[in-house]
């Protein structure tokens, strides 16, 4: 196992400590239970975003703390749910008086936990309201998850979302607006490469030389298929047609196209896979207003990429254009 | 070679037409001779800023092109010095009337191009003068340099020195700043892992399951010496140490760090890098005033990491913290 790390079990700490050092001016990082949270939190009448999930998909979530996005994130261990107790202390810390909206990947420990959180925060008078994102159209349940996985639609609804809060939407409002991002966005991903577990050792999965992953999931979960490994314009042709036909996007429809690298693949080979699946879009009739190229959900440095249609109208985009900073988005 | 690509002879140009697509509210991208440039150019008065160099580095240099920063970028061939015609093409298109700056990594293709396409510019009336950046502490020659090489210095060169440009800098005054930059930063890098160039097909070099390459360049050049693998606390100390004795940087300096990844390693294992990184410089008396963490100067695939310290005064931080906007650089 060839990482750049201490001891396998303190990479989730000793990153987290990195993120502390590294981001002060706009976020803080509560040990034990662990969870990033926005430096200038709780801030008062703002409903407070809490997302979280397994570690390894960096920048997800924690990346995407402060203003105009996340109020705070719960990092599980490697590619392991967080804990009940660390959503409801961070959910506790964020709360500025009007409510906390759960953002929560569909795969069953996360689902469940957040649940829990839930109760436990409601018991404590905390309103609390949860969405839980399945925007992954290569199976229909897998390893981790009954129903669909969440994936990239996550990155787009925490950002879309934050802005709303700022902008003063209602707990109500907001978690409308998720699931409304949520029914709006298709993804499928595909892997060329495994990745290792720190605390395991070694690759998930055995992928042969030859072969690629269509459908993967991010951690490795098994996809549609195992196929020869083919040109980036076939791989690309293969995810978004999955995703064209599942909403289905319609020829007009404006629409957001992120392309994600899995954290192995570098840019040169996103913008040619960028390329072909804007290439696409428009040949379906689609007008790509917005777009996010870069490694956002990540499976530690798996290599291969997901790409994500989000369904645009005014609100989205407005919310998209908003201003944010985070360490991993920001601009305006 | 898994990648995904179509036929490796046209990875440069596809990524172009990707980088066209993405970002046509900021750039333009212009084929044959190949240089991507700001949308808005010339800008009348203002200095232009061209840089260049091989592709493969993502997202230096052409995602550094638009406010704030650069005003061309001339992109090679993978690991490939670009031609004079690209630079004197850029250089015509992006002239505003007071002069260009060439900021020219050192190597040696790349430096007797930019010379070349100095003289030709001058020939047809256009002011230029050259800085070359070799930030590099690893060795003093190398494959493909006479001199230390230009590496992570010359993403902060380039961020300083668009933002002077902006400011009314003058040409003389921008080629000042940029030699201070580059007098200021100190940069090492090292590989877990070789990357393979694509028209190659194989990787550029071999480095065993337990080793590790210390003092790489960005193209995989050797570097210092291949050793065992260590902790990352103990391969920060091995970069730290060359880098803070080099300057050298002195308690109560205030630097700018930047950790970089070569490519293939993701934001987890970088941010446990920035936590030792930063210990150490603290350690070292120094004052953390900014920083930079991700994916900026890269290597293809590459596993490992660069680290860049920078000294700044009051003049690098205002221009270092002033708006940009680019593909890969936004804020403000």
């Amino acid at each position: 196992m060839k990482k750049l790390i201490n001891h396998p079990e303190n990479v989730v700490r000793e990153e987290l400590e990195g993120i502390a050092l590294a981001h002060a001016d706009l976020i803080k990082v509560h040990f034990d239970p662990n969870f990033i949270y926005r430096a200038d939190a709780p801030r008062a009448g703002k409903v407070a975003i809490v997302s979280g999930g397994g570690s390894g998909h960096e920048p997800m979530h924690g990346g995407f703390v402060g203003y105009g996005m996340l109020d705070a994130a719960c990092p599980g261990a490697v590619f392991t749910s967080p804990t009940p107790d660390q959503m409801l202390e961070a959910a506790k810390t964020v709360h500025g008086g009007n409510g906390v909206l759960f953002i929560v990947k569909n795969y069953t420990g996360d689902v469940m936990n957040f649940e829990m959180a839930a109760d436990l925060a409601m018991a404590e008078g905390i309103e609390v309201q949860s969405v839980v994102i399945d925007d992954d159209v290569a199976v229909e349940n897998s390893l981790y998850t009954a129903g669909r996985r969440g994936v990239g639609t996550t990155v787009l609804a925490e950002k879309i979302c934050g802005a709303a809060a700022e902008a003063g939407y209602s707990l109500s409002q907001l978690a409308h607006l998720c699931r409304k991002v949520n029914g709006w966005g298709r993804s499928m991903g595909m892997a060329l490469t495994s990745c290792t577990v720190p605390h395991v050792g070694k690759p998930t999965f055995d992928l042969p030389e030859d072969q690629m992953e269509i459908g993967i999931g991010i951690h490795g979960e098994p996809g549609r298929s195992r196929l020869p490994l083919k040109t980036a314009d076939e791989i690309v042709e293969m995810l978004m047609g999955p995703i064209l036909s599942d909403l289905p996007f319609k020829a007009g429809d404006e629409v957001l196209l992120f392309v994600n690298s899995m954290g192995g693949t570098p840019l040169i080979e996103l913008y040619i896979a960028y390329r072909q699946a804007h290439r696409l879009a428009v040949q379906h009739g689609l007008k790509v207003v917005r777009n996010l190229i870069g490694p956002y959900i990540t499976s530690l440095e798996m290599a291969g990429c997901s790409i994500t249609l989000l369904k645009m109208d005014d609100e989205l985009t407005r919310f998209w254009d908003a201003p944010v900073r985070t360490p991993a988005l920001r601009w305006g």
